[in-house]
């Protein structure tokens, strides 16, 4: 990762580029093979778990600015990196991975407890539900929610303030809080072998079937509302 | 404990059967060889702590719904249970117990500052007042509190919700979420120790004392205002 | 020091003197000498995280209570103690260090993630910026910002209940907390070890001399306004 090794970037910002997503789920079109079959990456871990420990761990600052829904690999992505801020008005993090039958796979279960205390992380697991901007702010998920005007400015100010700062005293300080609060890559790992076990699982399956048939995986009101459509499918 | 074996029942939900009460402290009128005559419960420790123990790790989601006091073993019982909601209005939570020269003993030192931090956990263990339902969410100490005649309606379509959900996903997450957020054993057992040694030294039993005099253990206002109370027996 | 061994002192509050500030950082004009010439301390740790670890475990309660500029040292004998208090309007707590090309020295990469979380120490450190009361109560790095008028006095209760109960039950209820709440001396020592050596580093030197032409080191807006000034200094 070019992030790990460039001596001059010290900030990268992630935002959204389509209106109405930041990042959403895992491609459940594709063939389980497509992901098991992927060599490991550095770590040893799997692609998406090493991709995401691994920024992490870089020397460079992660700022993820939030518009649209960030959900399950996109919270996880947030989760991973420096940073979180959202839009007040438009953003919409979740892990709804519980209400399809599936156990997350991208360290959210490592990650979140730390975060935000296991409490709010069992609610925003087990409930599996759309967390909004201002709740996501009362709970720690995002450093700051923002008025969805303000949002670019505030992000980018930070961004040019950290980029402004010398390189090695960024890379120390952060290398020190790392120290104190990253989950080892054997946590990760064992949220990986548990997501692709879920997988294959008859209720996991039956799940995504009937949230397909609803609209799930097209641009509609099933992605949109997910939070409220896995709180349909019954038990 | 039949939550831990169970093969259907996903959430069980904890809440207020007396009005203005959850669940609150020891039963101080008991003999004290009540407590330690018990045969220690599976995970070796003694009873009450072995509960708490078993709750925060059974495959079962526990929801707290507070109306009312919740002090001492009412908290205790709160903080080793998976999610906590409250009444804005009518929730007190609490562990008054260094106000009687007590050693909290069900957990809270190992719990509250992994949930709520080290400096609010301290002010609440030390302080040892009564924290109200909104206090109690800006600390997170509960997940949320809510406007009183809303909280059972949110905790029910909760636990509605997670109860339609996949058992094994649900078991599987939240055992993953405990290698990241729980205490061990030993910590939880030095707490009881030092709650049972505290319980015989000369300046609790005086303080219990005079608590007892003015009404404590007894419906009315030493029950309903323990925070008070504690704060006026002198040093 | 007198706390770990005084058979009667139950709480220290360490309130702001002059008007303005708190404490604020390192002395820079100082020769490099007088730090790494002085004696390590009992825990081994060099003088001034010696200092703040033996506070953290000091069997007294420690409460700061902020009124004006906590920046740098302030800020880490803030984070040290065991409980914060700001004033809504005059406080301001920051680690400004990397502004400056240093790295922190006296423990906040250890103690704010496991205070305030991952993503908002990343925030506080790398940012770099003054923090007000309202931020850092929302952010947990205080208990609570209380309006200026009310500071002095809701503190004085706090500490005076706290000192009328007793002695023994605090030391054990908070040597209990310091269990699942303190990082280690290691990770205390790796941060000093750091700090040392960004202070001779040509970048930190060239930001400290710009600092100082501006007016550093000296009453006056440069002080009053250090984030603003250390966003200032190009890259």
């Amino acid at each position: 990762m070019a992030l790990e090794t460039d001596k001059h970037v010290k900030v990268v910002v992630f935002d959204s580029a389509v209106e109405g997503f930041f990042l959403t789920h895992y491609n459940f079109l594709a063939p389980l093979e497509d992901s098991t079959s992927l060599p490991p990456g550095p770590t040893g871990l799997q692609a998406l778990p090493d991709m995401l420990v691994r920024l992490s761990r870089a020397p460079v600052v992660s700022i993820v600015s939030i518009r649209g829904r960030a959900t399950g690999v996109g919270s996880e992505l947030a989760l991973a990196s420096d940073m979180r801020f959202a839009s007040s008005e438009k953003a919409i993090l979740s892990q709804w991975e519980v209400g399809a039958a599936l156990v997350p796979g991208g360290g959210p279960m490592a990650r979140l407890p730390r975060l935000i205390g296991r409490g709010r992380a069992l609610e925003v697991l087990l409930g599996a539900d759309d967390v909004r901007g201002e709740l996501a702010e009362r709970y720690g998920y995002v450093n700051r929610s923002l008025p969805d005007p303000e949002l670019d400015g505030f992000v980018d100010a930070l961004a040019m303030r950290i980029a402004s700062f010398d390189k090695q005293a960024i890379a120390d300080t952060k290398r020190l809080v790392d120290v104190a609060s990253l989950p080892s890559d054997a946590e990760i790992s064992l949220e990986w072998d548990a997501f692709i076990a879920s997988l294959s699982r008859p209720a996991s399956q039956h799940r995504i079937k009937v949230l397909m048939e609803r609209g799930f995986h097209r641009p509609g009101d099933v992605e949109n509302r997910l939070g409220y459509y896995v709180g349909q499918l019954g038990n």
